[in-house]
């Protein structure tokens, strides 16, 4: 896309783009954002901080510092980052090995695997090293997303069951149903009916009585904070946390204080690599999300500045003793359609939030834990995304397989787990596409200067020569056969003389296939057949100049097929070869 | 090349290929073939066991039933298989970890390790899978066997030192020079020296004795069976054994009785991976050898076949007692020397072998083994290959590191180690040169139908219209970068209102790339410009048919690029863009 050029001067990056030129006409719109998306993520931070296993006011702390950091140094004008479902998970799901939920010592090591990951961020963002990310394909991300979801769903079961556990069977449960706290499972029912009516119905509804489209959509939007404040009222008229049902139970008053604890180094150690795949994916899914959104704006995303803005929100949120942050996508659509302009929208979120937890953060006390699953299970459901794999598996057999065993992995093997057979997958079907090449022996287009497969169209060829097109870059993984192919095409045309390989499609060949074609030559040579190339590229020509393949074997290049065919058909030379004779 | 039709009637493969259609006149090639072939491996089978940790006479036993399961089975007609330095070296380090060298336990874990690997590799070629080799890529194979030589060397140090194993400072023997036995490295320093003139200069001076070239070669050949009966005279005349020369020691006179000892299951599980790792190497060293042979002699090789031929013959080493086998370059280029024209001088230099062990074996007891140690280090010498490395780095910087961090991986981090870490710096350099694809804009060459790099050459260029060259599969490492070079593109002509995109070095698009150019149309879209392709190739063409992306969003596809130019520059479009007004 092109750049927005009101929003990105050249030569500024992070708040020196936007701040110094800043607009008075902005201002209505990223207040109104900072007010709605701060509304809306209070409930969405405490249920993500519960999904890690932390308390909940540690989501609000995870709100505050990364909103401003992100502000200063990231390159979206629309991304709002804080605690999300798939880093709360991982968090979760990498630290249980190392210490028990909600013991200070697994608080303490959510808090550094924060602090790690932000400083890995930024120094990846420095190292510009952001392209690495591109090695994840889709498939491997959306086969992620899904697996991850799934394994959310699964583990917000017993808060809405009101079970400590689910049992290591699942199907017990309907022998065990006596188990089941009803009470919590009819309050959890209850607002999840509420909270998927206000997803799919409400916003019509609220056309209906007359609010504009776009204030409907925004108020549906909400809808959490209504059913949480409900909720609470609920929980104290009717005295439910006496009668057994789970509820936040304390939350302090008052901001974070700066965060900072000596870590042990072999607990530093062991939580790199945890560090290293929750910044990944806070990376790709970030960057995914700016992307999508720039793009309908005409801005446009530099991948090493978000790692800059995307280290300084994790570094903010481990030094004031939160937990992991990452771009959200349903909180960055909300900024967006709540009219921000620039990342002042999340500074005005953070300074609300602040307010809330130096005031009223107390009353969240009375929240059951049943209402947090609830809005987590609601919001993370949308992300199985079994359209995808069906588009997948529809275009490529091999993507579909890659997606579908991505997120199987994730809930077989887990979290690294999944994501290495991902990468390792798309790599192999990636392999095993170029290891296939495509052959073609060519003629022309009678009357043209086209060049046609000779199996596919009616085309004329010159005696003695045979024009092999290679649809593909030569390596390791197809030498053999592209060779196959050459020596097939020389078994079918027995009075070939010439040989002429049209590289239009090849852009590189690597050692093993230069060996190859090197071999190939010299024993066409032995038998005085020739060798001549057409359309070599520009780069490629500049990497064979220097080769022995090409400088002693090689008999002419051509700079097109066309003159290559005039010249090697009109050339007159002696009969057929003994062995054909 | 074009299969030899003399030697490969169709529908014959192994022994019907050449069996069935002997003609006498290749029988004395062959009988002198076999018997060239059998005096070379004696020495040098004896040498590869003591390589592997095993007794000598493993070595000859391993140099009967292989010959002739590969006669049978394998489809060249120039290979010759036995003992070779790398798979003796490969035996001895996987099996170190597992059981003492020397021991009863060690012995029957090499000959389980011949067993494994002779199964996986008939398996594999039942099932095909030769194909899978093709993924080792030269650098990879090049580095392993430098390395492997370099392990070589330094295993038979001691033998020629005379002490039992090298400090773990091999500098501290400067200190420590007395610990060497000067009787054993004085008379290994003459017999290298021996081998060395036979090597380089014998050949010289047999020609100018009046020898013809090639019998002055093949006698040159011989030269270590000559050292060996020269060691062993002095040996026994000296008296050099009880002077404290290590000798073989004891060789049972007579064949091995077949072998057979069920092993345990839990050492057959561990035996897995070594037997893996032996086969592979043994496919992909046997089949470059054979193919080599092949092509001057314009034969071919089917990689299948040789897994069968390979697989016949490990079993048939295993069930002798004998040890892993694989095609040895040396005594295969001895063998064609020598005038082999089939499998039978295989057969020949297996009964000749079988013959000395019923009559003269027990003589090689006297042999010392310092002898067999220099025989070793003479061969393996010039497998470590500097002027591939030079050759590689020179060509391309990613193959020569490739190469070398094989080799030094084999080195530091074992046999497995390197083979791993060669193939997966073989794969990135793969990826990464594709992740950096070549993006043009093209103009016509005047006059003509040629479109050219317009920062290459002076070119034509429609009006508002930009013609891109992608010269690179679209897939998830480069689609990021391909959208930067089109973004980039668009902003040096702000005016474009129809994007051409030329796919003739497009072979295939994935799923990513798919999305990534289907998000860019749309986007495109928006500002309507209009996006067509130009030279889609025909596989390419299938699959993108079904896409909502070319179904929807591209305006046209035209056949080339000349009457995409022509079609697009005529256009009559409304003035310039709202945001470029």
């Amino acid at each position: 896309m092109l750049e927005n050029r009101r929003l990105q001067p050249p030569g500024g990056t992070g708040i020196l783009a936007w701040a110094r030129h800043y607009r008075r006409a902005w201002l209505s719109g990223d207040l109104t954002a900072g007010l709605v998306v701060s509304v809306m993520i209070i409930p969405q931070s405490m249920a993500y901080a519960m999904l890690a296993g932390l308390p909940v006011q540690i989501g609000l702390y995870a709100s505050l510092l990364p909103l401003i950091a992100y502000a200063i140094f990231g390159s979206s004008m629309n991304l709002s980052v804080g605690p999300v479902a798939v880093t709360g998970l991982m968090t979760a799901t990498l630290l249980a090995p190392m210490a028990t939920i909600g013991s200070d010592q697994y608080l303490q090591l959510a808090i550094w695997l924060a602090l790690l990951s932000g400083v890995m961020l930024f120094v990846f963002g420095l190292l510009r090293l952001g392209f690495l990310a591109n090695f994840l394909s889709h498939p491997v991300i959306s086969g992620f997303i899904s697996g991850a979801a799934i394994l959310i769903v699964l583990s917000q079961l017993p808060h809405l069951l009101g079970v400590p556990r689910l049992p290591a069977n699942p199907l017990q449960l309907l022998n065990d149903w006596q188990i089941i706290n009803s009470v919590v499972l009819g309050f959890g029912l209850i607002c999840l009916l509420l909270l998927l009516y206000a997803r799919s119905l409400l916003s019509g509804h609220l056309k209906k009585l007359g609010f504009k489209q776009e204030l409907a959509t925004l108020l549906a939007r909400l809808a959490p904070i209504v059913v949480v404040g409900l909720a609470m009222t609920v929980t104290v008229l009717g005295q439910l946390a006496e009668r057994g049902v789970p509820v936040v139970g304390s939350l302090p008053l008052g901001l974070p204080s700066l965060y900072w604890v000596t870590p042990d180094l072999g607990n530093l150690r062991s939580l790199l690599l945890p560090a290293a795949l929750i910044s990944l994916v806070s990376f790709v899914e970030s960057v995914s999300i700016a992307q999508s959104l720039a793009r309908h704006k005409r801005q446009s995303i530099d991948a090493n500045q978000e790692l800059l803005g995307l280290g300084a929100a994790n570094l903010g949120s481990g030094l004031t003793g939160g937990f992991a942050v990452c771009g959200g996508f349903s909180r960055s659509v909300v900024n967006v359609e709540a009219g921000a302009n620039t990342p002042l929208a999340g500074i005005v979120a953070a300074v609300i939030i602040g307010l809330i937890l130096v005031t009223i953060a107390p009353i969240f006390a009375h929240l059951p834990l049943v209402v947090l699953a609830v809005i987590i299970l609601v919001a993370v459901t949308p992300l199985i995304d079994v359209a995808s794999l069906r588009r997948a598996w529809r275009y490529d057999r091999a993507e579909g397989l890659t997606l579908f065993s991505t997120a199987a992995g994730v809930l077989l093997l887990g979290i690294e787990g999944g994501i290495v057979l991902g990468i390792c997958l798309s790599i192999a079907a990636q392999l095993w596409r170029g290891s296939r090449p495509h052959v073609a022996v060519v003629g022309r287009v009678p009357g043209t200067q086209y060049f046609r497969n000779t199996k596919r169209h009616l085309v004329e060829t010159a005696p003695h020569t045979l024009a092999l097109r290679i649809d593909e870059n030569i390596f390791f993984a197809n030498t053999k056969a592209i060779e196959f192919s050459i020596q097939k095409a020389l078994r079918d045309y027995p009075d070939t003389r010439e040989v002429l390989l049209i590289l239009s499609a090849v852009n590189h060949i690597d050692g093993t296939g230069l060996d190859m074609l090197s071999e190939l030559t010299e024993g066409l040579l032995e038998r005085d057949v020739h060798v001549h190339l057409a359309e070599v590229k520009g780069p490629l020509m500049d990497r064979l100049d220097s080769t022995d393949w090409l400088k002693q074997q090689v008999r002419e290049v051509f700079p097109s097929t066309h003159i290559a065919f005039n010249t090697l058909g009109s050339l007159k030379r002696p009969g057929a070869l003994p062995e054909q004779a």
